[in-house]
Protein backbone atom coordinates (compact mmCIF):
# COMPACT_ATOMS: atom_id res chain seq x y z
CA UNK A 1 0.00 0.00 0.00
CA UNK A 2 1.27 3.33 -0.93
CA UNK A 3 0.73 6.90 1.46
CA UNK A 4 -3.43 7.19 2.28
CA UNK A 5 -5.04 9.66 -0.03
CA UNK A 6 -7.70 11.68 1.48
CA UNK A 7 -11.04 10.77 -0.28
CA UNK A 8 -10.98 13.74 -2.16
CA UNK A 9 -7.79 13.02 -3.52
CA UNK A 10 -4.57 15.08 -3.81
CA UNK A 11 -4.12 19.20 -4.55
CA UNK A 12 -6.63 18.76 -7.29
CA UNK A 13 -10.27 20.40 -7.40
CA UNK A 14 -13.30 18.11 -7.19
CA UNK A 15 -14.04 19.45 -11.20
CA UNK A 16 -10.63 18.31 -12.33
CA UNK A 17 -10.87 15.07 -10.23
CA UNK A 18 -14.25 14.18 -11.66
CA UNK A 19 -13.15 15.23 -15.28
CA UNK A 20 -9.94 13.01 -14.70
CA UNK A 21 -12.55 10.34 -13.75
CA UNK A 22 -14.95 10.85 -16.58
CA UNK A 23 -11.55 10.74 -19.27
CA UNK A 24 -10.22 7.61 -17.81
CA UNK A 25 -14.12 5.83 -17.86
CA UNK A 26 -13.69 7.36 -21.89
CA UNK A 27 -11.17 4.97 -22.53
CA UNK A 28 -11.86 2.10 -20.62
CA UNK A 29 -15.59 1.61 -21.28
CA UNK A 30 -14.81 2.29 -24.83
CA UNK A 31 -11.98 -0.61 -24.67
CA UNK A 32 -13.95 -2.64 -22.21
CA UNK A 33 -17.19 -2.27 -22.85
CA UNK A 34 -19.48 -1.62 -20.07
CA UNK A 35 -19.77 -4.99 -18.98
CA UNK A 36 -16.42 -5.67 -18.96
CA UNK A 37 -15.15 -1.87 -17.58
CA UNK A 38 -13.43 -2.31 -14.52
CA UNK A 39 -13.82 1.11 -11.64
CA UNK A 40 -11.14 -0.17 -10.12
CA UNK A 41 -8.78 0.55 -13.35
CA UNK A 42 -10.78 3.66 -14.11
CA UNK A 43 -10.21 5.21 -10.25
CA UNK A 44 -6.50 4.02 -10.80
CA UNK A 45 -6.27 5.65 -14.33
CA UNK A 46 -7.60 8.60 -13.27
CA UNK A 47 -5.49 8.70 -9.74
CA UNK A 48 -8.40 8.81 -7.18
CA UNK A 49 -9.15 6.15 -4.92
CA UNK A 50 -12.62 4.64 -5.45
CA UNK A 51 -14.07 5.28 -2.82
CA UNK A 52 -14.08 8.98 -4.78
CA UNK A 53 -15.28 7.20 -7.92
CA UNK A 54 -18.34 6.41 -5.78
CA UNK A 55 -19.26 9.46 -4.16
CA UNK A 56 -18.93 11.53 -7.13
CA UNK A 57 -20.73 8.81 -9.42
CA UNK A 58 -22.65 6.40 -7.39
CA UNK A 59 -22.51 2.95 -9.40
CA UNK A 60 -20.85 2.05 -13.12
CA UNK A 61 -23.97 2.60 -14.94
CA UNK A 62 -24.22 6.23 -13.87
CA UNK A 63 -20.46 6.67 -14.30
CA UNK A 64 -21.45 5.68 -17.60
CA UNK A 65 -24.18 7.87 -18.28
CA UNK A 66 -21.96 10.72 -17.13
CA UNK A 67 -19.31 9.82 -19.58
CA UNK A 68 -21.93 9.34 -22.13
CA UNK A 69 -23.44 13.10 -21.35
CA UNK A 70 -19.44 14.48 -21.22
CA UNK A 71 -18.21 13.04 -24.61
CA UNK A 72 -21.66 13.97 -26.48
CA UNK A 73 -21.80 17.15 -24.82
CA UNK A 74 -18.11 18.20 -26.28
CA UNK A 75 -19.24 17.45 -30.18
CA UNK A 76 -22.58 19.08 -29.05
CA UNK A 77 -20.26 22.70 -28.53
CA UNK A 78 -18.24 22.11 -31.81
CA UNK A 79 -21.27 21.79 -33.84
CA UNK A 80 -23.06 24.64 -32.62
CA UNK A 81 -19.62 26.78 -32.55
CA UNK A 82 -19.51 26.05 -36.35
CA UNK A 83 -23.85 26.41 -36.52
CA UNK A 84 -23.88 29.68 -35.13
CA UNK A 85 -20.70 31.68 -37.00
CA UNK A 86 -21.60 34.89 -38.36
CA UNK A 87 -21.59 33.79 -41.66
CA UNK A 88 -24.42 32.78 -44.58
CA UNK A 89 -26.25 29.39 -44.35
CA UNK A 90 -24.17 27.98 -46.88
CA UNK A 91 -20.65 28.61 -45.58
CA UNK A 92 -22.62 26.95 -42.30
CA UNK A 93 -24.27 23.95 -42.71
CA UNK A 94 -20.60 22.65 -44.61
CA UNK A 95 -18.80 24.13 -41.63
CA UNK A 96 -20.94 21.94 -39.57
CA UNK A 97 -20.81 19.07 -41.51
CA UNK A 98 -17.11 19.01 -41.62
CA UNK A 99 -16.84 19.35 -38.02
CA UNK A 100 -18.84 16.60 -37.24
CA UNK A 101 -16.58 14.37 -39.64
CA UNK A 102 -13.79 15.39 -37.84
CA UNK A 103 -14.73 15.22 -34.74
CA UNK A 104 -16.04 11.25 -35.25
CA UNK A 105 -12.34 10.61 -37.49
CA UNK A 106 -10.71 11.98 -34.42
CA UNK A 107 -12.33 10.01 -31.59
CA UNK A 108 -12.30 6.34 -32.07
CA UNK A 109 -13.85 6.11 -28.11
CA UNK A 110 -17.23 8.01 -29.13
CA UNK A 111 -17.46 5.71 -31.90
CA UNK A 112 -17.62 2.83 -29.79
CA UNK A 113 -20.00 4.55 -27.12
CA UNK A 114 -22.46 5.56 -30.12
CA UNK A 115 -22.44 2.09 -31.56
CA UNK A 116 -22.89 0.40 -28.49
CA UNK A 117 -25.47 2.45 -26.91
CA UNK A 118 -27.18 2.63 -30.71
CA UNK A 119 -27.77 -1.13 -29.77
CA UNK A 120 -28.69 -1.09 -26.31
CA UNK A 121 -31.27 1.52 -27.52
CA UNK A 122 -32.19 -0.89 -30.12
CA UNK A 123 -33.38 -3.31 -27.89
CA UNK A 124 -34.77 -0.61 -25.45
CA UNK A 125 -32.18 -1.54 -22.38
CA UNK A 126 -29.96 1.99 -22.06
CA UNK A 127 -31.51 4.00 -19.21
CA UNK A 128 -29.26 6.77 -21.11
CA UNK A 129 -30.53 7.20 -24.39
CA UNK A 130 -33.78 9.14 -23.96
CA UNK A 131 -31.44 11.85 -22.03
CA UNK A 132 -29.08 11.62 -25.11
CA UNK A 133 -32.11 12.46 -27.46
CA UNK A 134 -33.20 15.40 -25.29
CA UNK A 135 -29.41 17.18 -24.38
CA UNK A 136 -27.72 15.53 -27.84
CA UNK A 137 -29.86 15.04 -30.50
CA UNK A 138 -32.44 17.04 -30.33
CA UNK A 139 -31.02 20.52 -29.72
CA UNK A 140 -28.40 19.55 -32.77
CA UNK A 141 -31.74 18.48 -35.18
CA UNK A 142 -33.65 21.94 -34.17
CA UNK A 143 -30.30 24.31 -35.16
CA UNK A 144 -29.24 22.46 -38.15
CA UNK A 145 -33.12 22.43 -39.75
CA UNK A 146 -33.19 26.02 -38.67
CA UNK A 147 -29.82 26.72 -41.16
CA UNK A 148 -31.17 24.68 -43.45
CA UNK A 149 -34.52 26.34 -43.43
CA UNK A 150 -32.77 29.92 -43.51
CA UNK A 151 -30.71 29.16 -46.79
CA UNK A 152 -34.11 27.71 -48.49
CA UNK A 153 -36.05 31.33 -47.34
CA UNK A 154 -32.62 33.21 -49.07
CA UNK A 155 -32.84 31.32 -52.21
CA UNK A 156 -29.16 29.59 -51.49
CA UNK A 157 -30.95 26.03 -51.11
CA UNK A 158 -33.03 24.50 -53.26
CA UNK A 159 -36.64 23.81 -51.60
CA UNK A 160 -35.58 20.36 -49.93
CA UNK A 161 -37.47 18.99 -47.10
CA UNK A 162 -34.95 20.00 -44.31
CA UNK A 163 -36.17 16.90 -42.00
CA UNK A 164 -35.50 14.29 -44.50
CA UNK A 165 -32.53 16.07 -45.54
CA UNK A 166 -30.59 16.12 -42.13
CA UNK A 167 -30.98 12.68 -42.16
CA UNK A 168 -29.04 12.21 -45.49
CA UNK A 169 -26.74 14.57 -44.66
CA UNK A 170 -26.19 12.88 -41.14
CA UNK A 171 -25.83 9.45 -43.26
CA UNK A 172 -23.39 10.76 -45.74
CA UNK A 173 -21.08 12.74 -42.81
CA UNK A 174 -21.38 9.48 -39.89
CA UNK A 175 -21.96 6.16 -41.56
CA UNK A 176 -18.49 6.08 -43.39
CA UNK A 177 -17.43 4.73 -39.42
CA UNK A 178 -20.05 2.60 -39.22
CA UNK A 179 -18.97 0.34 -42.21
CA UNK A 180 -15.37 0.52 -41.64
CA UNK A 181 -15.20 -3.41 -41.47
CA UNK A 182 -16.57 -3.42 -45.10
CA UNK A 183 -13.88 -0.56 -46.22
CA UNK A 184 -10.95 -1.89 -44.67
CA UNK A 185 -11.94 -5.24 -46.12
CA UNK A 186 -12.42 -4.12 -49.55
CA UNK A 187 -9.87 -1.12 -49.76
CA UNK A 188 -5.94 -1.73 -50.31
CA UNK A 189 -5.30 1.82 -48.13
CA UNK A 190 -6.79 1.76 -44.06
CA UNK A 191 -10.01 4.29 -44.46
CA UNK A 192 -8.63 5.87 -41.09
CA UNK A 193 -5.23 7.35 -42.94
CA UNK A 194 -4.87 10.96 -43.14
CA UNK A 195 -5.18 10.78 -47.08
CA UNK A 196 -8.12 8.68 -46.92
CA UNK A 197 -10.16 10.81 -44.38
CA UNK A 198 -9.05 13.99 -46.61
CA UNK A 199 -10.35 12.45 -49.69
CA UNK A 200 -13.58 11.69 -47.75
CA UNK A 201 -14.06 14.71 -46.04
CA UNK A 202 -13.81 16.74 -49.78
CA UNK A 203 -16.28 13.95 -50.89
CA UNK A 204 -18.67 14.44 -48.29
CA UNK A 205 -18.88 18.37 -49.13
CA UNK A 206 -19.09 18.17 -52.84
CA UNK A 207 -21.58 15.34 -52.31
CA UNK A 208 -23.67 17.71 -49.65
CA UNK A 209 -23.37 21.18 -51.44
CA UNK A 210 -24.44 19.40 -54.96
CA UNK A 211 -27.69 18.20 -53.45
CA UNK A 212 -28.32 21.07 -51.38
CA UNK A 213 -27.28 24.53 -53.41
CA UNK A 214 -29.16 26.27 -55.88
CA UNK A 215 -26.22 27.58 -57.86
CA UNK A 216 -23.34 24.49 -58.18
CA UNK A 217 -20.29 27.35 -58.71
CA UNK A 218 -21.13 28.25 -55.54
CA UNK A 219 -21.25 25.13 -54.05
CA UNK A 220 -17.68 24.47 -55.27
CA UNK A 221 -16.50 27.80 -53.97
CA UNK A 222 -17.98 27.46 -50.38
CA UNK A 223 -16.57 23.59 -50.11
CA UNK A 224 -13.57 24.94 -51.18
CA UNK A 225 -13.58 27.78 -48.52
CA UNK A 226 -14.93 25.55 -45.55
CA UNK A 227 -11.33 22.78 -46.19
CA UNK A 228 -9.35 25.46 -46.32
CA UNK A 229 -10.54 27.07 -42.86
CA UNK A 230 -11.42 24.21 -40.85
CA UNK A 231 -8.30 21.83 -40.52
CA UNK A 232 -8.85 18.91 -38.70
CA UNK A 233 -6.96 18.18 -35.78
CA UNK A 234 -5.29 14.80 -36.96
CA UNK A 235 -4.83 15.56 -40.57
CA UNK A 236 -0.84 16.29 -41.23
CA UNK A 237 -2.00 19.73 -42.93
CA UNK A 238 -1.06 23.26 -42.20
CA UNK A 239 -3.40 25.96 -40.90
CA UNK A 240 -4.92 28.36 -42.79
CA UNK A 241 -6.25 30.09 -39.84
CA UNK A 242 -10.46 30.20 -39.28
CA UNK A 243 -10.89 33.17 -41.53
CA UNK A 244 -14.42 35.15 -42.07
CA UNK A 245 -15.17 36.55 -45.35
CA UNK A 246 -18.08 36.12 -47.86
CA UNK A 247 -21.52 33.99 -47.69
CA UNK B 1 -43.10 -38.86 -30.22
CA UNK B 2 -44.72 -38.94 -33.71
CA UNK B 3 -44.11 -41.02 -36.73
CA UNK B 4 -40.72 -41.75 -37.51
CA UNK B 5 -39.27 -39.58 -40.35
CA UNK B 6 -36.63 -40.65 -42.53
CA UNK B 7 -33.32 -38.56 -42.88
CA UNK B 8 -34.06 -37.19 -46.08
CA UNK B 9 -37.63 -35.55 -44.22
CA UNK B 10 -40.89 -36.55 -46.14
CA UNK B 11 -41.86 -35.52 -49.54
CA UNK B 12 -39.15 -32.59 -50.25
CA UNK B 13 -36.37 -32.50 -52.24
CA UNK B 14 -32.67 -32.29 -50.66
CA UNK B 15 -32.83 -28.45 -52.24
CA UNK B 16 -36.53 -28.02 -50.83
CA UNK B 17 -35.55 -29.24 -47.62
CA UNK B 18 -32.18 -26.71 -48.05
CA UNK B 19 -34.53 -23.74 -48.40
CA UNK B 20 -36.55 -24.77 -45.65
CA UNK B 21 -33.80 -24.69 -42.95
CA UNK B 22 -31.94 -21.99 -44.37
CA UNK B 23 -35.42 -20.03 -44.17
CA UNK B 24 -36.12 -21.36 -40.37
CA UNK B 25 -32.09 -20.31 -39.61
CA UNK B 26 -32.48 -16.76 -40.64
CA UNK B 27 -35.72 -16.52 -38.19
CA UNK B 28 -33.68 -18.04 -35.68
CA UNK B 29 -30.31 -16.36 -35.94
CA UNK B 30 -32.35 -12.79 -36.53
CA UNK B 31 -34.16 -13.02 -33.18
CA UNK B 32 -32.00 -14.90 -30.88
CA UNK B 33 -28.65 -14.11 -32.19
CA UNK B 34 -25.78 -15.96 -33.43
CA UNK B 35 -25.12 -17.59 -29.54
CA UNK B 36 -28.69 -17.78 -28.64
CA UNK B 37 -30.04 -19.70 -31.44
CA UNK B 38 -30.79 -23.11 -31.22
CA UNK B 39 -30.59 -25.94 -34.10
CA UNK B 40 -33.37 -27.71 -32.56
CA UNK B 41 -35.33 -24.95 -33.04
CA UNK B 42 -34.18 -24.16 -35.89
CA UNK B 43 -35.10 -28.10 -37.30
CA UNK B 44 -38.17 -27.95 -35.69
CA UNK B 45 -38.89 -25.10 -37.60
CA UNK B 46 -38.38 -26.52 -40.68
CA UNK B 47 -39.85 -29.62 -40.24
CA UNK B 48 -36.70 -31.83 -40.65
CA UNK B 49 -34.81 -33.67 -38.36
CA UNK B 50 -32.16 -32.42 -36.80
CA UNK B 51 -29.19 -34.92 -38.35
CA UNK B 52 -30.59 -33.81 -41.69
CA UNK B 53 -29.41 -30.45 -40.93
CA UNK B 54 -26.28 -31.50 -39.71
CA UNK B 55 -25.99 -33.64 -42.88
CA UNK B 56 -26.65 -30.34 -44.73
CA UNK B 57 -25.12 -27.54 -42.73
CA UNK B 58 -22.34 -29.26 -40.67
CA UNK B 59 -22.55 -26.87 -37.41
CA UNK B 60 -24.25 -24.11 -36.27
CA UNK B 61 -21.48 -21.65 -37.25
CA UNK B 62 -21.30 -23.05 -41.30
CA UNK B 63 -25.24 -22.71 -41.20
CA UNK B 64 -24.92 -18.84 -40.12
CA UNK B 65 -22.63 -18.66 -42.88
CA UNK B 66 -24.80 -20.25 -45.43
CA UNK B 67 -27.36 -17.83 -44.21
CA UNK B 68 -25.42 -14.77 -44.87
CA UNK B 69 -24.67 -16.22 -47.96
CA UNK B 70 -28.58 -16.78 -49.01
CA UNK B 71 -29.67 -13.70 -47.64
CA UNK B 72 -27.12 -11.34 -49.76
CA UNK B 73 -27.62 -13.45 -52.79
CA UNK B 74 -31.26 -12.71 -52.89
CA UNK B 75 -30.44 -9.01 -52.41
CA UNK B 76 -27.93 -9.34 -55.06
CA UNK B 77 -29.57 -10.61 -57.16
CA UNK B 78 -32.18 -7.91 -56.55
CA UNK B 79 -29.76 -5.07 -57.26
CA UNK B 80 -28.24 -6.85 -60.24
CA UNK B 81 -31.41 -7.35 -62.15
CA UNK B 82 -32.18 -3.40 -61.57
CA UNK B 83 -28.56 -2.65 -62.89
CA UNK B 84 -28.73 -4.51 -65.91
CA UNK B 85 -31.73 -2.87 -67.29
CA UNK B 86 -31.96 -1.83 -71.11
CA UNK B 87 -32.12 1.18 -69.34
CA UNK B 88 -29.78 4.38 -69.13
CA UNK B 89 -27.54 5.00 -66.29
CA UNK B 90 -29.73 7.66 -64.71
CA UNK B 91 -32.27 5.42 -64.47
CA UNK B 92 -30.74 2.44 -63.70
CA UNK B 93 -28.16 4.02 -60.43
CA UNK B 94 -31.73 5.18 -59.60
CA UNK B 95 -33.56 2.15 -59.58
CA UNK B 96 -30.77 0.72 -57.76
CA UNK B 97 -30.99 2.94 -54.73
CA UNK B 98 -34.93 2.34 -54.68
CA UNK B 99 -34.32 -1.14 -54.72
CA UNK B 100 -31.85 -1.37 -52.12
CA UNK B 101 -33.86 1.09 -49.69
CA UNK B 102 -36.91 -1.24 -50.16
CA UNK B 103 -35.01 -4.49 -49.82
CA UNK B 104 -34.01 -3.63 -46.15
CA UNK B 105 -37.08 -2.11 -45.22
CA UNK B 106 -38.81 -5.23 -46.29
CA UNK B 107 -36.36 -7.43 -44.12
CA UNK B 108 -35.94 -6.85 -40.70
CA UNK B 109 -34.06 -10.47 -40.10
CA UNK B 110 -31.58 -9.12 -42.73
CA UNK B 111 -30.90 -5.48 -40.98
CA UNK B 112 -29.93 -7.66 -37.77
CA UNK B 113 -27.51 -9.83 -39.85
CA UNK B 114 -25.34 -7.65 -41.46
CA UNK B 115 -25.48 -5.37 -38.18
CA UNK B 116 -24.24 -8.13 -36.19
CA UNK B 117 -21.91 -9.42 -38.56
CA UNK B 118 -20.27 -5.69 -38.87
CA UNK B 119 -19.64 -5.74 -35.58
CA UNK B 120 -17.83 -9.47 -35.60
CA UNK B 121 -16.37 -8.09 -38.25
CA UNK B 122 -14.82 -5.14 -36.47
CA UNK B 123 -13.53 -7.17 -34.03
CA UNK B 124 -11.88 -9.29 -36.45
CA UNK B 125 -14.44 -12.31 -35.29
CA UNK B 126 -16.56 -13.32 -38.38
CA UNK B 127 -15.56 -16.47 -40.36
CA UNK B 128 -17.61 -15.18 -42.84
CA UNK B 129 -16.72 -11.84 -43.66
CA UNK B 130 -14.31 -12.43 -46.15
CA UNK B 131 -16.32 -14.86 -48.27
CA UNK B 132 -19.28 -11.83 -47.50
CA UNK B 133 -16.94 -9.16 -49.27
CA UNK B 134 -15.90 -11.31 -52.13
CA UNK B 135 -19.47 -12.49 -53.07
CA UNK B 136 -21.59 -10.01 -52.44
CA UNK B 137 -19.62 -6.37 -51.76
CA UNK B 138 -17.07 -6.42 -54.43
CA UNK B 139 -19.75 -7.36 -57.54
CA UNK B 140 -21.94 -4.98 -56.63
CA UNK B 141 -19.21 -2.16 -56.27
CA UNK B 142 -17.82 -3.11 -59.26
CA UNK B 143 -21.53 -3.15 -61.17
CA UNK B 144 -22.99 0.46 -59.76
CA UNK B 145 -19.21 1.93 -60.33
CA UNK B 146 -19.15 1.19 -63.91
CA UNK B 147 -22.71 2.74 -64.24
CA UNK B 148 -21.70 5.54 -62.80
CA UNK B 149 -18.74 6.27 -64.99
CA UNK B 150 -21.08 5.29 -67.84
CA UNK B 151 -23.46 8.12 -66.70
CA UNK B 152 -19.91 10.18 -66.18
CA UNK B 153 -18.41 9.47 -69.95
CA UNK B 154 -22.07 10.28 -71.68
CA UNK B 155 -21.71 14.07 -69.64
CA UNK B 156 -25.35 12.45 -67.48
CA UNK B 157 -23.75 12.77 -64.45
CA UNK B 158 -21.14 15.24 -63.11
CA UNK B 159 -17.57 14.19 -63.12
CA UNK B 160 -18.19 12.71 -59.24
CA UNK B 161 -14.79 10.01 -57.75
CA UNK B 162 -17.16 6.71 -58.39
CA UNK B 163 -15.66 5.25 -55.61
CA UNK B 164 -16.47 8.42 -53.39
CA UNK B 165 -20.15 8.56 -54.34
CA UNK B 166 -20.98 4.85 -54.44
CA UNK B 167 -19.87 5.04 -50.15
CA UNK B 168 -22.07 8.52 -50.04
CA UNK B 169 -25.24 6.80 -51.88
CA UNK B 170 -25.06 3.37 -49.51
CA UNK B 171 -24.61 5.81 -46.63
CA UNK B 172 -28.02 7.55 -47.74
CA UNK B 173 -29.71 4.18 -48.59
CA UNK B 174 -29.31 2.43 -45.42
CA UNK B 175 -28.07 4.31 -42.30
CA UNK B 176 -31.50 5.14 -41.71
CA UNK B 177 -31.80 1.56 -40.65
CA UNK B 178 -29.00 1.87 -38.41
CA UNK B 179 -30.72 4.89 -36.82
CA UNK B 180 -33.70 3.78 -36.05
CA UNK B 181 -33.73 3.94 -32.28
CA UNK B 182 -32.63 7.34 -32.55
CA UNK B 183 -35.21 8.25 -35.01
CA UNK B 184 -37.98 6.46 -33.09
CA UNK B 185 -37.19 8.45 -30.04
CA UNK B 186 -37.21 12.05 -31.73
CA UNK B 187 -40.66 11.44 -33.97
CA UNK B 188 -44.30 10.45 -33.37
CA UNK B 189 -44.07 8.81 -36.78
CA UNK B 190 -42.93 4.69 -36.85
CA UNK B 191 -40.13 5.49 -39.05
CA UNK B 192 -41.23 2.34 -40.67
CA UNK B 193 -44.66 3.14 -41.24
CA UNK B 194 -45.14 2.53 -45.10
CA UNK B 195 -46.19 6.62 -45.28
CA UNK B 196 -42.45 7.07 -43.57
CA UNK B 197 -40.82 4.76 -45.19
CA UNK B 198 -42.10 6.33 -48.65
CA UNK B 199 -41.51 9.97 -47.58
CA UNK B 200 -37.95 8.55 -46.91
CA UNK B 201 -37.76 6.77 -50.39
CA UNK B 202 -38.64 10.18 -52.38
CA UNK B 203 -36.29 11.99 -50.35
CA UNK B 204 -33.07 9.40 -50.74
CA UNK B 205 -33.99 9.45 -54.44
CA UNK B 206 -33.94 13.49 -54.49
CA UNK B 207 -30.66 13.85 -52.68
CA UNK B 208 -28.81 10.95 -55.30
CA UNK B 209 -30.08 12.80 -58.45
CA UNK B 210 -29.84 16.33 -57.35
CA UNK B 211 -25.95 15.74 -56.52
CA UNK B 212 -25.15 13.60 -59.24
CA UNK B 213 -27.18 14.62 -62.04
CA UNK B 214 -25.88 17.23 -64.37
CA UNK B 215 -29.43 18.42 -65.84
CA UNK B 216 -31.69 19.11 -62.33
CA UNK B 217 -35.27 18.72 -64.13
CA UNK B 218 -33.82 15.47 -65.72
CA UNK B 219 -33.28 14.31 -62.17
CA UNK B 220 -36.53 15.25 -61.35
CA UNK B 221 -38.35 13.57 -64.06
CA UNK B 222 -36.15 10.10 -63.60
CA UNK B 223 -36.76 9.88 -59.91
CA UNK B 224 -40.53 10.49 -60.79
CA UNK B 225 -40.04 7.32 -63.49
CA UNK B 226 -38.38 5.29 -61.07
CA UNK B 227 -40.36 5.94 -58.14
CA UNK B 228 -43.38 5.33 -60.32
CA UNK B 229 -41.97 1.93 -61.86
CA UNK B 230 -40.92 0.49 -58.70
CA UNK B 231 -43.11 0.10 -55.61
CA UNK B 232 -42.14 -1.46 -52.65
CA UNK B 233 -43.56 -4.74 -52.01
CA UNK B 234 -44.62 -3.65 -48.51
CA UNK B 235 -46.12 -0.47 -49.37
CA UNK B 236 -49.91 -0.18 -49.64
CA UNK B 237 -50.02 1.15 -52.98
CA UNK B 238 -50.88 0.40 -56.23
CA UNK B 239 -48.11 -1.02 -59.02
CA UNK B 240 -47.89 0.87 -62.20
CA UNK B 241 -45.47 -1.85 -63.95
CA UNK B 242 -42.33 -1.75 -64.68
CA UNK B 243 -42.56 -0.24 -67.45
CA UNK B 244 -39.55 0.57 -69.88
CA UNK B 245 -38.74 3.56 -71.83
CA UNK B 246 -36.82 7.22 -72.39
CA UNK B 247 -33.34 7.35 -70.46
Amino acid sequence: MNSPKSIRGSRRSPEQSQLAILDAALTEFASEGLAGARTDAIAKAAGVNKALLYYYFQDKEALYGAVLQHAFGDLLEQLMRVLTLERGPSYRVLAYATTHFDFVSAHPEYRRLIQFEMMRAGTGSSPHFAKLIETFFRPLMRKVISVLQEGIDSGEFRRVQPQQFLQSMVSVIVFYFTALPALRAMSPVDPLAPEALQQRRVAILDFISAALFEDRSMAASVAAEVLRDIQPANLPVSGAGNKRGRH
